[in-house]
């Protein structure tokens, strides 16, 4: 029998995953990144858990086709090199070589929201759609596309910069250096942002209560949710938008992209229909109608596991070729 | 030998080349649609000027492996229909298996703008990049994406449609029942527009003399090309600002698409550098200055051809598959 392991490694932790030739996720293993220590040590860990999905599935090396690994920022998944991933400190870095060397088995890297969204296109809430535009909400906002069963790259593997779009309406520096980036203020921390703003204007909000009550602690995304099912205006604001804003970015990638599906996944994507409600909204107020009409909107279905399962697969595809 | 035939469909002419089978063109002809006589009506001329270009060309029928066809509007190209072509007045028409029945040679179509920049990457300003945007501004503003040198055509064969972009600064109602479309701006159209209100409001220019000397006449795109050389501060505001507009715009498709190359056709194009400039300028503000440190920008060489040697060569690779 043939398996793949799927590998995502993030600035926190490294997931590990078994699955057979159908994406089906037999064991999953997780160990904190530890990326400070550097590449080499991440890469023995990696081994380290590679071997313990054998022995979890009672399998021989030799039954696993192909490893795909995961990883953040700019990548070369031509070359295996993650080129520079800002949360693991890492520069050109030869990721596909060094596991292949630990471990024996043939190996291939991509960009983690890459792989987050072949999963969910391959084995999730997208399955069944030739045309896929994914995007994850999370501490920054990132995207990836699939046309007609394919990832869509661009030239220096850079297409899908969702995050990156500027919008006149957001008065944020990125840390990309532009002012105005979408994922300033459509993200987890620009959710807090907003929200952290508007109560130090003077806002009233149950925002403000629970900040002087633990006054150690700022404002999260979540924390914005929660104040905003208890009806509070300042949370509502700040939902309805961001959730505008999104709607507004996303009708420049179904413009251009003519998407049959958009999956949306990520930790901020947890927050709903209270961010789903005012994008929809905008969306279909910003995009000709005839994309509107024959468009799927999808939350992620994998969650946790598109990210190992995409990259198990986009590998297992990659080394048949 | 082997040879093409490439047909472009537009609103005023049909024109149709014969070309070898590197997409070199050999012969020429163009003729008046006539559209409003009927689809019948046109095929039946381009099956006369398919004879002609085979008795200009000295070869057998035989001899020509496939024709490209190129129509404006929403195209079907795997089943050859085009869906509606407003300007043509066609909706569902089966324009491939009326050309082929016509003249029994096997026949593929596409949309005209998507053919225009296949030959411009092809045969003409972005050849040898493997990513190209490729944008016409007309009476319009269009756009199509190679990708690895295949066109891009996403869900409903619809990707692509800068022209329809929402822009906040733009205050035009656009015939596709949105507001504020780049295209009711960025376009010979559109420039027309911005200096006749302009001039309307009272602005000094010497657009208005040259009005008030022919009031039958509106003003049209090349006036204001011609009044900017003439230092004129109304026309340099009019092609500044959609120099400015196609900046943006172009800085979301950069951002999603990250293309190579980008080439600009189409006769609004004409204002070179006047529009051009600012353009770039408003691009490379726009951008994360990775994409644009390797993006380059050219204007169409092969001007009128592209879209009948795109059509060809096009046709010819679908032929072979």
């Amino acid at each position: 029998m043939d398996f793949l392991i799927g590998i995502d490694i993030g600035g926190t932790n490294v997931v590990c995953g078994l699955t057979d030739a159908s994406g089906k996720l037999l064991h999953k293993i997780k160990q904190p990144t530890e990326a400070l220590r550097g590449s080499d040590y991440v890469f023995d860990k990696i081994k380290c858990m590679v071997d313990e999905l054998l022995a979890l599935g009672g399998i021989q090396r030799e039954a696993v086709r192909a490893i795909g690994v995961g990883t953040p920022g700019f990548i070369d998944p031509d070359k295996g090199i993650t080129l520079f991933a800002g949360n693991l400190r890492w520069t050109q870095v030869p990721t596909a070589e060094e596991i292949r060397k630990r471990t024996g088995i043939p190996t291939y890297i991509d960009n983690d929201v890459r792989m987050y969204v072949y999963g969910e296109a391959v084995c999730g809430a997208a399955q069944g759609y030739e045309h896929v535009l994914g995007i994850t909400i999370g501490t920054g906002l990132a995207a990836a596309v699939i046309n007609q069963g394919k990832l869509y790259y661009g030239g220096g593997y850079m297409a899908g910069e969702l995050g990156h779009i500027i919008m006149p309406e957001i008065p944020y520096t990125c840390g990309c250096g532009m002012r105005g980036c979408l994922e300033t203020a459509v993200s987890a921390t620009g959710i807090a942002r907003q929200a952290q703003e508007l109560v130090q204007s003077g806002r009233p909000s149950i925002l403000r209560e629970w900040l002087e009550a633990a006054p150690d602690k700022s404002i999260t995304a979540a924390d914005v949710s929660k104040a905003y099912d208890q009806h509070d205006s300042l949370a509502i604001e700040v939902m309805n938008h961001t959730g505008m804003l999104l709607g507004k970015g996303l009708a420049n990638a179904v413009t251009l992209y003519s998407p049959d599906v958009i999956v949306i996944g990520g930790g901020a994507a947890l927050a709903g229909e209270r961010l789903f409600a005012p994008m929809r909204e905008q969306l279909q107020q910003s995009v000709y109608h005839g994309y509107w009409e024959r468009l799927t909107i999808v939350t992620a279905a994998m969650i946790d596991d598109a990210g190992i399962v995409g990259s198990a697969m986009a590998a297992g595809n990659r080394a048949i070729q």
